[in-house]
């Protein structure tokens, strides 16, 4: 039996839940929950916003532990081994996508939470593609956010061949964006925070920022019309997109990390008249988590976190609803 | 004095009108024009749909000709040569766009038409580096609109590197797209031709197509769910981008050619799940004019044209506004 916490419905408490996981797949590794990070995701779930969840409801997609059991035809993995555990926890290995390497891509990928249980639990079982092996000196603790929110920042750092050049702009400096100052910074990028609290812009400075913007001074967006090359948008509200649009160079681009609900709506006149380009992605396929836990030792990058025991999950949660976390919850077992 | 065909006022009847163009500059070609295209965005300035309109105004952006004068300083050039220019006349040459040889995203870009006089006229200039010579085995006839619609549909080939392994659609079928057609065609992409009208659908694939696609049916439109790596929109008139975003590939752009004036409302999601991205582009840079006219040539790639007299300019115009021109109209001197 798994042991785990569940919600019974839409924006329920998590409570203590029990289930038998069956046999473990031949393809499947069972890891034993060290950590798993608090994700915006998680609540979004939790709450259905987004019309897929099913209850009880396991949440948990920022997984740190190490490898329990591995199924009969799993090669690459052993128990014992220090691994994590993203957003996808499966995907055909079949597809186009995912024979390029973008199994991120992959319409039959498995999310860690959609349709089965997550990393809110004492074990947690995926597919062994989506299982990936911890670096050395990367400690456990911090682990897991970077296999939603680090790789969701850095993907497109790596899909768009980012040069070290180039200056860019984060919105949002919490969860995600507070890896994408340190990412940007040591990609060798001009990192400039958007933010619409004071208190960060000190704070965004020591993660990487080299400059901080006030967004919520209109004549400053105005002011930095065409500075960027790239802005990563890391919330899920709505902004005056027209506006940081203008803020980007010539053949600049304007990504959305963030779910945001609320149709964007579009100047076509500022997109051509500069070449620009809109678009999004979701966190990042198996080689770029492999590839970027690797850069973030390197450079020692880490997610700051804040650890709760498993136990106080519904605490976690509130904290971050709250919008205290500085800058990410994780969860310990 | 030149001689020219302008309106004194938005939307009015073209009227023979003659200026005098003072001292040709020292980077200044003047051109005697042979041939002029009609654009639909001639159409847009002459009914200052834009806002940017100056009265009285001469169209005419796609020039064929021969150089009568050239300036002081022009060195690559000289009296005689066959010549074409197109939207831009002028850039400023030493901002980090013109360095870069995107000359097309220049800030200072003259229009040829904005401002100053076009190619209705027996003679326009421009400056030399905007003035691009002719391939010999390019015909004045069908080189305007080459200039303008031509490298408008090129660029992005260009810009994004497109692959020849590329599945490509392109959203109507009229001045832009039977030019798009035809060199996707030869760029050795699958190409798709949505059109609304049946006639046409036979003519796309004549002029390149493989395949067509009603665009006025939303079945078959879900039914290409992700069929296209790149979408070309040469339309300027507002249509469910959402449906043809959802015929995108993971990793697919839908990019517009057209200067939609409507507000283009996306959904975030359908971007972020397949990483797709939404851009747009003006024309193209000198260097991209020239290399697409020596493509043109080598691969056979002509506008269907249909050629009025100068003197007939305003029955030219009403043709392209009944939407009855097959494909581009040229007016000939």
């Amino acid at each position: 039996m798994i042991n785990a916490y569940a919600a019974d419905k839409e924006g329920g408490e998590l409570k203590p839940y029990q289930y038998d996981p069956g046999s473990l797949g031949a393809h499947e590794v069972e890891i034993a929950v060290e950590y798993c990070g608090v994700c915006h995701s998680d609540l979004s779930m939790l709450d259905n916003e987004w019309g897929m969840s099913e209850f009880p409801f396991v949440p948990g997609h920022e997984v740190a532990g190490k490898v329990a059991a591995v199924g009969e035809h799993v090669t690459h993995l052993k128990e014992g081994d220090r691994v994590g555990l993203g957003w996808h926890s499966g995907y055909c290995n079949t597809c186009h996508p995912c024979m390029s390497g973008d199994h991120n891509l992959c319409g039959q990928a498995q999310g860690t939470i959609i349709g089965r249980h997550g990393g809110f639990a004492d074990r947690v079982r995926a597919q062994a593609t989506a299982v990936i092996k911890l670096p050395e000196n990367l400690p456990s603790e911090v682990a897991g956010p970077l296999f939603c929110g680090g790789v969701t920042v850095y993907n497109p750092m790596k899909q768009f061949e980012l040069p070290p050049t180039a200056k860019v702009a984060v919105i949002g400096i919490g969860g995600l964006g507070h890896m994408a100052l340190q990412f940007l910074n040591a990609w060798g990028c001009e990192v400039t925070a958007f933010t619409s609290s004071e208190a960060k812009e000190k704070e965004a400075r020591e993660l990487g920022a080299h400059k901080t913007l006030n967004s919520k001074d209109d004549k400053a967006l105005e002011d930095a019309a065409g500075s960027f090359d790239l802005i990563l948008s890391t919330v899920n509200v709505k902004l005056n997109w027209e506006l940081y649009i203008g803020t980007l160079k010539p053949k600049g681009r304007f990504h959305f990390l963030g779910a945001v609900l609320e149709p964007v709506e579009l100047n076509v006149f500022s997109l051509l008249m500069g070449q620009r380009s809109v678009s999004a992605s979701p966190v990042g396929a198996p080689v770029t988590i492999a590839e970027m836990l690797d850069f973030a030792v390197r450079h020692d990058i880490k997610p700051k976190v804040e650890v709760f025991d498993m136990k106080d999950v519904n605490k976690a949660i509130q904290h971050l609803k709250d919008g205290k976390a500085r800058y990410r919850v994780v969860l310990k077992n």
